[in-house]
């Protein structure tokens, strides 16, 4: 095989209470990339559709990541990659993630596999490091592995694979502005009050708990964020507005997707989460800001050869 | 039916990355608590063995539990309740938790069961108020609903009960030394680096997860405390050592059993688990500090008629 095409999807980190550790993956949008093996050792930019991203392979996050991977992994050819960019960087739902991963995926299928998805995570937090200046696996995880994935630790590299209830659908609107990764850290506080620490833990236990016994009311109750998204809600404008009205409109719960601008939902079935979209759309509709819908699944196969 | 006996088990909460929301019920340490129905309205305490506790209803933990259950559900008897209290208080394995319990679990089967055992929990939480300055219902979960529980919320009382691996058994040192839970809290900080809680919270996730998938490898990554342990440590002699001990005798993990000064460590299988106890007996025995050490399986049931 001299030749790959894969699908990486786009992921939602952060889910409310589980800040940097957990996130799903989205099943209808992604990026396409293709990945050529080249005579010449190395990694090399071919074309970048749909967005202005560097070619230099210093600075692209698909190639950084690749390079990470063959350095644990020499190979006497080199490879060229392909990017059709769908997923808009800055936007919230892994962009940077789904580039990096991609990467790896297909690179570690034209080697003969000699990674696990599972450990393809390190080599593509190289990538990720790139893009928001701390390396974080919380799309990463999603994206590679599928589903709903919990990293316990961001060291150690130690990623859990959680179920995923039948009838959840998310909604995922995109706000066309551009929030950097790296600013949304940096409006954060260094210290947390303890005592929303510990509802915060205390929800995120019960989120995992509820995604293994399917308890929707319970998911529902532990989509709380008493801690980050108090912050982060100031650089979206109508996060509130949105979010209340996708819980009006039957939504288990709602927040910010990854670090923003991206607003995610949660609903019980197809029907509920069309019209949590209706909802949302409509606060944005009112300020006449652009914006894109997506309805998904959640993607419980992650990345995959097309 | 005019009397009832009840084994009131002690309990660990905490459990290292679950500081306020997790505990798991003992099997073979308990009060037992002796419930009768009187003519006069009110409750009164009879005789209380082993423990020098106050007789005054108002001062007295169970009582006062007893009485929240009676406000919100009136009766025209009133209650004697005799206390045989084993479980030493300021121990760190529940002993206000056991009482609050022992009396609102008696009164209400007495009252033909009008609440469930988990409604029961807000009515024992009065109890657990007078104890420890503030209610939390970490140990009182385990105790009235078995096994290993997790509170969601403190305040709406949401609380899940979690599943047991089968293999997992409790080791507890109890050094003689008594620690006040009001003391225990006054050593915390207010805050947490938000790195650190991220931690936490990762840590508990996995510690969820592993007890839905029988996961014993996990729940050891997972049973970390880098929020908590770090200040009443301070509180507890030779705790870091005895720690150490119990990791190296093969326990899964250790930590503070509740407020301290217990010291729990969990292992799979009973032959680990006394090795355990015994790596850590000697910890103490080279201070010339009294002990007594607990060795248990998780408790399913819960508090239960004798």
């Amino acid at each position: 095989m001299d030749q790959i095409e894969v699908f990486c999807p786009g992921s939602v980190a952060n889910i409310s209470c589980g800040f940097d550790v957990l996130g799903f993956c989205l099943e209808p949008v992604g990026d396409l990339m293709k990945v050529t093996k080249t005579d010449k050792p190395g990694i090399t930019i071919g074309s970048i559709k749909g967005q202005g991203l560097p070619k230099d392979p210093l600075k692209n996050v698909a190639s950084v990541a690749a390079m990470a991977l063959l350095e644990a992994h020499p190979s006497s050819f080199g490879f060229q990659i392909d990017i059709d960019k769908r997923i808009k960087p800055g936007s919230g739902i892994g962009s940077s993630a789904a580039s990096a991963a991609g990467a790896v995926f297909a690179i570690n299928e034209l080697l003969g596999k000699p990674f696990s998805r599972n450990e393809l995570v390190q080599f593509a937090m190289a990538g990720e490091a790139l893009a928001s200046g701390a390396a974080h696996a919380d799309n990463l995880a999603p994206v590679l592995l599928g589903g709903f994935t919990l990293v316990r630790s961001n060291q150690s590299l130690d990623i859990i694979k959680l179920p995923s209830p039948p009838d959840l659908v998310a909604t995922v609107i995109h706000p066309k502005i551009e929030l950097k990764t790296i600013h949304s850290r940096a409006i954060l506080k260094n210290t947390v009050p303890l005592d929303k620490a510990i509802q915060q833990w205390g929800n995120l236990g019960a989120f995992v708990s509820a995604l293994y016994t399917n308890d929707y009311g319970l998911l529902s109750r532990s989509m709380k964020d008493k801690v980050i998204e108090p912050y982060r809600a100031m650089l979206i404008p109508q996060f509130y507005k949105v979010k209340a009205s996708a819980l009006q409109a039957g939504a288990l719960g709602s927040g910010i997707s990854g670090s923003g601008p991206s607003i995610y939902a949660l609903s019980k079935g197809m029907d509920i989460a069309i019209q949590v979209g209706e909802a949302m759309k409509k606060q944005f509709d009112d300020l006449e800001l652009e914006y894109e819908v997506h309805l998904s699944k959640i993607n419980n196969e992650g990345i995959k050869i097309v």
